[in-house]
């Protein structure tokens, strides 16, 4: 029987994973419930997990595997993209195991190693395990170590990976730490870092639009960009993340990863290949030779919000959400202005912005384009003419956007700007997949061009902490009604450069 | 009291035209009545025209000025794209003349000079009087040297034009002789030909997007595209032409004109203004520099149509039209490739096609771009990726679409073709005036850019000149089913060059 979610013109096919295991630490949490667990579920539907695939559940609780099971279907069922079979969920519920116990205790490691050797046996597993560790980065040491000390690190029959969620760390030094600890344990080549917005097609579409067309990439430079505009703005606030999110801020949580990602993809040169080693090179170029102004003041923005109206709703200020300290200095909202010192780019500033409580939810680069000379034109003509701008969206209305000057119908030659659409959901029969679907099917393939190495983690946190340290010796933080576009600060601050923020 | 159909943001308040009138030949046709009347109400209604404003029907016909009236209402009615107002109709109305007379009749022209001068008096119309030619080329010779006998090319108080429909002669030869007989009589600047393709906000569109945008003009050049093709498809047959239509055929009809001032407009360098000075400098250096390649045989094709089927209808072929002679080898369909002499253009070549009863009606330009060398793709994933194009959609669907490659969500780097798309109607609260509002206004007002001149006319003759003759001498013509894209022929030339038409 053919599996109706398979086209067979779908070039996926070829990449069907191995038989292996993969172990979920933090499977209870927020992430794997709504996440992993749903996008498991999804490949195996799609005919992309192999019958020897195994999901080990390790957590304090005192599961048994059928309690166990019972969760990952309710998750699944909740989560899931595509249609709900029993077959397929039977298929994979055979070779899903709990195995309970704290992450310090031996014994449970014992019996961890003994439930994987046995899937090994009886689900043909073939001794390939990967650990994901959807924890918080203070359990890392332990269980990271206990994967060591247990022997399950190295195997000459499989391979071992272990695959790590964000934060990598909270400035250069403790991500190197991070690095050391994993290090020690895994092959740099074992382990992945999730990112997931490089799981995103739209983020990969960055990429295709570049470098498989004819058009863009001649103007893709200084001379013709103006500047590039890197948005990812939220419409909800802390929700309840406030013990991870109080502290940490928005720089961090999002500019160190995210964007500093996006903006790598959009500024890199073309790489000889997509494979991993040479994404890596090129995008590790960029970010090498990224940094924000020396004049800290003026080309950073930081700000926290306050009561205001989002949606319709009246909702509270950061510092009335709950568990957040009345006097936190955490920014909810980071802007920042990215030089890189390239032959490409020189001159074209980068701007970066995210935050909670903004206007609407929209992640988006902007690639803003120089205006034309208009010497033919008389000046009246041009007035309500903005720049040229190519807009990847990358979520939602996911897609592509030009915006260019176009002639006033019954004028002589006034020029107005409008939009040419691209959307990537009315283009293509094929759904997208989820980024974490992409994300885990390629760990377990242990194709690695989507996850950033140590070294780009570390040229991360090298351009913003200085923009961190600068923010921290200042005894007061810019405020911005919930449901506006930031603090006047941020406005101000591209201003200074005679520009201003698109509103996507 | 405001007029609705003026916006107060509108830019053309200062284009009204001051008082005239205009004295139309040829006013019981069919462009006239279809055309010329309707946009001269649409004028009025807008508030373009001047109270002292009259139109003067010239005909052989019997009428009074009341009879002559209702027609003119009749076929405002029918053919108005604005509201009707009875307000502004009897205002219009009272500036209509009619007088009945033989082109070549002395009296009835006195009779005409009468009239004007009346209206002059009564009317205001101030001695400015255009006289519009919408009569076959045959009857140029008499109408002009009439209009010339009788003293009203020249005044000393108001200005004299005169407005000619194309064909502008069906050679180099003849289009000399009628610009030397039109030269006799009206000064250079006094003589306006129509193109109504160059009336199309569309057409004018080509200049806005080409000068007005920073991103596309770098790409506007042999460094990045790899050809254009022009394409004017009509999906109607000869219908009631036969008598114009055989003997003058695709090339002449539409290739000498639209085509080859769409690919000047394509092609031009930017204008130092849009005066038509400027503007006609540039594309005299297109049309001075292009020409079909030497082998005719090879780079040009024409066809006729035979029985087909057009719309879901079984159609007649041309020859079984009425009134198309049985051994009638005129072409209803021609194609050719135009080399453009120019160090933008150098190995850049131009296919131009149009024709009857082809698949669908459709005007557009196509600005093919050269492919990307897809290095770091794999070979398969770009297969089913063509070449980027920028296409201007003159009519009908009015716009632009940027076609372009895309990845194919969930694979991991194929690549697709998908369009962007700008459509004018979406974009605009104004309405796009009809091509001939433009042009009688722009007549009107003296203001000559979208009109092409006597050097522009010549040299485009002597483009087709060679071409023509290169067919005169087959003895046969190739042959299409109605609802085709034309003979094979025209195929196979723009294959021998390795490329394909569009279906568009």
């Amino acid at each position: 029987m053919t599996n109706p979610l398979r086209d067979p013109r779908d070039r996926r096919l070829p990449r069907i994973a191995g038989p292996c295991s993969m172990i979920m630490f933090g499977v209870t949490g927020d992430l794997a419930r709504k996440k992993l667990i749903p996008a498991i579920y999804d490949l195996a539907n799609r005919g992309l997990l192999p019958p020897g695939f195994a999901l080990v559940g390790f957590a304090r609780q005192d599961f048994g595997n059928g309690t166990f099971a019972s969760m990952i279907k309710a998750a699944a069922k909740a989560g899931a993209r595509t249609e709900w079979s029993e077959t397929v969920w039977k298929q994979l519920a055979a070779g899903i195991r709990f195995v309970p116990g704290q992450f310090d205790d031996d014994a449970a490691w014992k019996q961890l190693a003994e439930t994987l050797a046995e899937l090994d046996r009886d689900q043909g597993t073939g001794g390939n395990h990967a650990f994901y560790l959807s924890i918080p980065p203070g359990l890392f040491p332990t269980v990271v170590s206990k994967i060591k000390q247990h022997g399950l690190a190295t195997s000459t029959e499989g391979w071992r990976r272990v695959v790590i969620e964000k934060p990598f760390g909270h400035d250069l030094a403790s991500a190197k730490e991070l690095n050391r600890l994993v290090g020690d344990v895994f092959e740099r080549s074992s382990v992945f870092r999730i990112d997931h917005y490089l799981g995103k097609e739209t983020v990969q579409n960055i990429l295709a639009l570049r470098f498989a067309n004819g058009m863009f990439e001649p103007v893709w430079n200084s001379h013709y960009v103006d500047h590039v505009q890197i948005t990812m703005a939220e419409d909800i606030g802390i929700g309840s993340r406030a013990g991870y999110y109080d502290g940490i801020g928005a720089a961090r949580d999002i500019i160190q990863n995210h964007l500093l990602q996006l903006m790598a993809l959009t500024a890199m040169e073309e790489p000889v290949s997509f494979d991993a080693h040479s994404l890596r090179l090129e995008k590790q170029k960029i970010l090498a030779n990224a940094s924000a102004p020396a004049d800290l003041s003026k080309h950073t923005a930081r700000g926290q919000y306050v009561a205001g109206w989002a949606g319709g709703v009246e909702v509270d200020g950061y510092l009335d959400e709950e568990g957040i300290p009345e006097d936190s200095r955490t920014e909810t909202f980071a802007a920042m202005r990215i030089d890189i010192g390239t032959r490409r780019w020189a001159g074209v500033p980068f701007y970066l912005r995210t935050g909670k409580r903004l206007g609407r939810r929209v992640t988006e680069v902007a690639v803003v384009f120089k205006r034309a000379p208009h010497l033919p034109f008389r000046k009246h003509d041009v007035t309500e003419l903005g720049q040229n701008a190519l807009v990847m969206r990358i979520q939602p209305d996911e897609g592509v956007t030009l915006r260019f000057g176009s002639k006033v119908p019954g004028t002589t030659m006034e020029i107005r700007d409008v939009n040419m659409d691209f959307a990537y959901g009315g283009a293509f029969v094929e759904s997208s997949p989820e980024a974490y679907e992409r994300l885990i099917l390629d760990v377990l393939l242990g194709d690695p061009p989507l996850f950033p190495q140590q070294e780009e983690v570390e040229l991360s946190w090298k351009i913003l902490d200085p923009v961190i340290n600068h923010w921290r010796r200042q005894r007061t933080i810019d405020t911005y009604p919930a449901g506006t576009w930031g603090p006047r600060s941020a406005d101000e601050m591209i201003a200074r450069d005679g520009r201003t923020w698109r509103r996507p």
